[in-house]
């Protein structure tokens, strides 16, 4: 747990989304199976403060993030969020706009590794939720579908058209921001969307062994792979390289270091504390 | 049409291209059949004054690039220019230079996609011309050459070296600009390069069809996702997630949005007005 | 030759690699293969300080860089180099880090194509120097793992969180640096890793031939190319472009090109200068 705590207290409740914590693994379920997930501002809303809360208490070395039931998210809820923006004026809307967003910032810096766990249908915000995680575990099933403009709004949602040009080019990336039209399994892992194509029905599971792994390894060492891969995005080379030697620099002075180095040497598998 | 229109009269007739326009489609063809379309310093001018004059009077809602006869384009004419520019001092080679790269950057900023109709070759700038269209329909006689190295000039040509390596990552980029070989079609839709293979002989009909809806969608949508794709490529992420707030509450202001919503509820297709 | 020579000698021997040169195309082999060429101290200073020379000197066209028996590279020693910086003070832990990534900053920015010829391991930092090259012919033997982060150091290292996501997608990159586990031939030409896969044992010889094709070729507008690719990474769609009509206007002057024209004319096969 981090030092730097201040006269915040933590939620002791989250109503819109299910959490368990357990060993340094986090797994957040969306629970709203009979809506297929579908995300309401209470959804939103509760994804970006428990990212912050989880990122300033600094126990979670990974995150699990899935959905119950049919599908693993649906995208904001037509009647409880289309409905209702139609109805605010300027200020609400870039309100309700900045807070989707930064539940998408906050998955891309928090000081973890996120998993998405996709199953079934992961369209408008839940497809671009999971394109924001680090890793997309996914079975047969999985539908990812960047419907923005199939309601007359920007495929460029929540950052979709800065991250999925980084993730599968630029030409897959305009086809489906702006058709909006699924993109199934197999294709999804043939264009790089998918880090890890499982079988039917093994999505969570395999998500949840995945992070386990990633919360038991050197959590600081995979913490800062995360940060430099997200900051490089947005650097030129040199930069990058000096970056990267300061940190390594860093973490050559780290416990995780030494401990590989001790573990070597005397021929057994390293403890890694994440430190 | 817009209504910010001053002094400026359109042009009349289109000498270096052949230029279609029905409700709301642009079909600009290369038309010169018996050079493969090789472009010459006027269909250069043309397809940039074309483009500029298309943005601003703002009725097309999509535009088709494809090319009369045997192929899409064989790139700049080697008697016309190559010989040319030979003879041209370095003001001039400026000059002719920076209009074709203006060529590209109308086709990546105007307010409306760009499908390119792919058959048979697209050589040198005309495979330059394919790679800035946000959508390449291709069929399996589609071959590209960023041929430029073969004539002693730079891969780097009207912004080759900057589209890309974001189109079909940086390692198949260097190879395709410092070898010059043809990519065949079944290659480049491996690679990202190709958005829509269809069959033979069918590429400038599909290029029509998806142009069309496009036209009859939510047209100030896809503008907008269109110029997101193309802002984002050189933002950091902070500042794209913003981008993105404000472009979808803006949006959420629009008539097409309203639509949907109407449409949802009534279990009726929605009546897009672009706008 | 370069005209711009000052005091400066050029190094007689280089001790710690193996440097052929042949009109214009210069072999660099790691040779220890008893320890799958891991790389030391020494190598690292090696590589930067031969590439720095080779690209003032000005000779040199077209770099091969393989290793010795059964494998290309197995990263930084283990005995060597971590050991070694276990007892290093913060100063010199960045001053190490700097050096190696001063070698990618040179395998990018040189004035000629690098080609990695790579079969077997290319592991850790031997994954890096084969990243960074501009082509990297492989065997079906080649095995990347970009394993820093089993050894409890970060992924991203010597520029490999900046490169890896632009040579492959963010969501392959981040596979592969934060779980260090090896990428077969298969997978690695799949997601654009490898330029060009060829028949086993065949990746010494393959990439000769390429370099020996590049360097008889128009070597100028090679590097330019390699220049425009390198630095548009890292530029707006706007400069580039600038860029780009420079760069062309500038080779539209070289006796390259001009000979181009000359031997299209006369239809015979142009001889290249490489000015």
């Amino acid at each position: 747990m981090s030092p730097f705590t201040g006269s915040a207290t933590g939620t002791k409740e989250w109503r819109h989304l299910r959490l368990t914590l357990d060993s340094g693994v986090a797994t957040v379920t969306l629970a709203r199976p009979e809506k297929l997930n579908a995300l309401t501002f209470g959804a939103y809303a509760d994804l970006r403060d428990l990212l912050a809360e989880l990122a300033r208490e600094g126990s979670v070395r990974a995150l699990v993030l899935g959905g119950e039931g049919r599908g693993f998210c649906s995208g904001g809820d037509v009647d409880d969020i289309i409905g209702a923006t139609l109805a605010m004026d300027t200020r609400q809307l870039l309100d309700f706009n900045r807070m989707t967003g930064q539940v998408v910032r906050a998955l891309r810096e928090c000081p973890f590794p996120v998993v998405a766990a996709v199953h079934g249908a992961a369209a408008g915000a839940g497809a671009v939720l999971a394109l924001a995680a680090d890793f997309r575990v996914a079975d047969p099933s999985a539908r990812f579908s960047f419907l923005f403009t199939k309601v007359g709004l920007s495929g460029g949602d929540m950052g979709a058209a800065y991250l999925l040009p980084r993730v599968v080019g630029l030409g897959h990336a305009t086809r489906l921001l702006m058709l909006g039209e699924p993109v199934r399994a197999a294709e999804a892992e043939r264009i790089g969307l998918i880090s890890k194509l499982v079988d039917e029905g093994r999505a969570a599971a395999e998500a949840a062994v995945l992070a386990r792994r990633l919360a038991d390894g050197p959590a600081l060492a995979l913490a800062q792979t995360k940060a430099l891969l997200t900051a490089e995005l947005d650097m030129p080379l040199g930069a990058s390289i000096e970056m990267d030697a300061a940190t390594q620099a860093l973490l050559m002075n780290s416990a995780d270091y030494a401990e590989f180095h001790a573990a070597f040497t005397a021929r057994r598998p390293p403890g890694w504390q994440g430190r």
